[in-house]
């Protein structure tokens, strides 16, 4: 059964041992979203934001109403937007997450245009726009504004987002045991003093 | 082929009389949800704002790959959110669309609980977060803001929200050709002046 978490029950660090599979280079592992996934929970909880995790968009083809309404033919559809958003002291926070095996950088084709551009609107009209890129060989993460990423992207010097460009223009989140990565209080930081 | 509309070409009077099925009392019907994405549609395109629709949430119980991950059992999940947010002048905007055939209430039975925890929270965290309210017979559409109808809702004296009530508290969204529900200079009025 393949699950989308939202803030699903955490696992332990044996059970996700148990069941991953190989995740190819730049895909979003499913450890950083469940370690996502548990800190917006804990941040409900403590209420101190709410961020939400978007659904997979699915298109469904066909349903079967006599079984109670089991889809029977749908297929996965590309998100134009980007995994997580929310609110903030009333301020609009949109973020993508992106995990990589390599050490030294995130290739650029794990972002896919139409999230430069959804990521560029929200800027444009005042919002918080950042991604969290996981270097998983490392086990650090990074909080990164999303002008960074994008004006980085628009030069089209390089096809990869280096370790040290993401280490200089970003801030490293703090691993824990609750919440797993606690990336609000670099939002409090870096958007509001 | 069912189709969850995000953004999706428009349909025309005709078109849309011609596929339109019974609605029950209360549940969101095609044609606001409709009208709703191509308003977001033009003031994406006019730069005003960004607001986006949550996919419908869905469970995937099984894929088949030797199709192209192809889904063909799957079932929809309850929306512990709303439908829409986003994002207008860094603000964090959220709202969930709701249509009656009623001429005279809508019934509380047609908000689910935790519709009604998601938006308290939005309010707790600063962000604006409303209803909008379609007569379908009446052809009338409200915004009001989630404070009055969580008020409302929270006094548990009332089964429905009355007609009254909501022309009282609301704001009547003009119809138009494009966008359909021209509803932002509402939030403009009321939020920022």
């Amino acid at each position: 059964m393949i699950r989308y978490p939202n803030g699903a029950p955490a696992k332990t660090k044996t059970q996700r041992k148990k069941t991953s599979k190989p995740v190819k280079t730049g895909n979003r592992g499913m450890g950083l979203e469940s370690d996502i996934n548990d800190s917006n929970l804990y941040y409900l909880e403590k209420n101190l934001c709410l961020i939400t995790k978007r659904p997979t968009p699915i298109n469904v083809v066909k349903v079967d109403y006599t079984r109670g309404a089991i889809i029977t033919n749908a297929y996965f559809e590309k998100q134009s937007t980007t995994d997580y958003n929310g609110v903030y002291k009333g301020r609009y926070i949109d973020f993508e997450a992106k995990s990589t095996h390599s050490k030294t950088s995130l290739p650029l084709s794990n972002i896919p245009p139409q999230q430069v551009a959804h990521l560029e609107r929200v800027l444009e009209h005042g919002g918080i726009a950042f991604f969290i890129i996981e270097f998983t060989m490392l086990q650090e993460v990074y909080l990164i504004d999303a002008k960074h990423v994008i004006d980085f992207i628009n030069k089209k010097e390089r096809q990869s987002l280096s370790y040290d460009f993401i280490k200089t223009n970003g801030y490293e989140i703090k691993r824990g045991f609750h919440p797993r990565l606690d990336y609000l209080p670099i939002i409090e930081e870096k958007y509001f003093k």
